[in-house]
């Protein structure tokens, strides 16, 4: 018989190994952290949540041609996924503008942008995932000049496509991170998970800074009501799905 | 009579007003900074060593068809330039790694890079002065694209120029940070000054990494001998500028 075992540890997700080299089982567990792992704590059922958010997130995806790593899940906190080699990369889609971008560029915390804005970060805990700029990753070789066009038009892609999802569930897509892997046939993959861990998203309904807020800034920024957030997101994305079938 | 007044105070030079709008009277001071103004100190003869050193390197730039403030020398430690609209951008360029982006990137320090790394920054103190992608520089309006490329380009230009220069000095280029403003005729002109302020220069005749320090990081890293290695920059610089001549 095959005995799973544990291949890497995150801050957020365990890898095992399957009897597929290929496949890989994701166990998505409630731990949170913020801040470079600075802060550390727990979102009760946020696992569950982020993993049965993503799935159906990268399933929604896959029916519009991007390619994923998601296969299923057996469980509602475990994903199969395709192995891949990941890219050192933190792939940061904005909206609007929040987070490092205010901090560092001195814009207003929700700027509307003109254009979506594509960025990449290094993702190395050490360094602190700092910004990368076009010629620095080129230098770096973290990825080709390919790669670099493949990444930026799929992570546009996946953002006209989330955007107008979020929208029908009543809230705002700020701003996501996305993670990029190859496949064993060195295909790219969207990869990693698409959660309010990941995810920016801010409550149409409501227009009070701290009120608004759906995802993990509530836990970094001690807002209160985490795992309501998080349950409410779930939600109004189940409902949505449910109201397609009809 | 005219009575220059005061313009604005810097960390390193204050500059006047002139009976000529479009002229301003730069004043450099011994004072030092480091770290966002964090560490203070003082380099005696640093304002006229780093004023003549400018001057003479705006001059060799000029017979290179590069357009610069620069006017004259009116005494050691001042500089009569055009005044100009200063891009708050400061312009890295990079031939061997070291600094901000050794910490950034993980890069050793010392580490050839394979073509000259040309950087924008953002030129805000409160900030402290982020490292731009292209993207967040247009976004933020900071330049336009034209002004980007020609600064890329004469930044480039100016590197090549002072590579050989430099190292005619016995010494090797590592960074240097630029500032370019516009004239009163929307011209782009290189502004500011070039010194061991802002310049990494390293001793090409030592191996020991604090030893071959010729520029500010003695100061910044409490290395000694500030103010000999400013002294030893000029003499060399006046040296191979007296064998020109010849
Ligand atoms: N399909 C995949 N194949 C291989 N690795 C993957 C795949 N999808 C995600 N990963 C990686 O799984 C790891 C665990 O995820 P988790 O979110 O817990 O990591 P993290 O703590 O955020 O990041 P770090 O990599 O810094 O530990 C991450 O390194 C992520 O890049
Ligand atoms: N030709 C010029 N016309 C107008 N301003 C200039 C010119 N050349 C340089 N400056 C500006 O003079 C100011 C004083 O120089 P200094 O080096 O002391 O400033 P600083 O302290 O380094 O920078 P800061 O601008 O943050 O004060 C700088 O803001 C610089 O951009
Ligand atoms: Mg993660
Ligand atoms: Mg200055």
């Amino acid at each position: 018989m095959f005995v799973p075992t544990k291949l890497y540890e995150g801050k957020a997700k365990i890898l095992y190994t399957t009897d597929n080299p290929d496949v890989l089982l994701a166990d998505f567990k409630d731990d949170a952290t913020a801040f470079n792992a600075q802060k550390r704590g727990s979102i009760q059922g946020k696992g569950s949540i982020n993993c049965t958010l993503s799935g159906k997130l990268f399933q929604q995806l896959e029916s519009h041609s991007i390619k994923t790593h998601f296969i299923d899940c057996p469980a509602p906190n475990q994903m199969r996924v395709k192995a891949v080699k990941i890219l050192p990369l933190e792939v940061v889609v904005r909206n609007i503008a929040a987070g490092s971008l205010c901090q560092q560029t001195g814009l207003s915390l929700g700027t509307v942008l003109p254009q979506a804005l594509v960025e990449f970060y290094y993702k190395d805990d050490k360094l602190g995932d700092p910004l990368l700029t076009r010629d620095r990753l080129l230098l770096l070789k973290l990825a080709t000049e390919e790669q670099i066009e493949s990444i930026t038009h799929l992570a546009l892609q996946i953002n006209e496509f989330l955007k107008g999802f979020w929208q029908q569930c009543g809230i705002t897509l700020v701003d996501f991170k996305l993670e990029f892997g190859l496949d064993s046939q060195q295909q790219l993959l969207l990869a990693d998970e698409i959660s309010p861990d990941t995810c920016r998203l801010w409550d149409m309904a409501e227009n009070d800074p701290n009120r608004r807020v759906m995802d993990k800034d509530r836990f970094r920024r001690d807002l209160g009501n985490v795992e309501n957030a998080y349950q409410e997101v779930l939600q109004r994305v189940l409902k949505v799905l449910e109201s397609q079938k009809l």
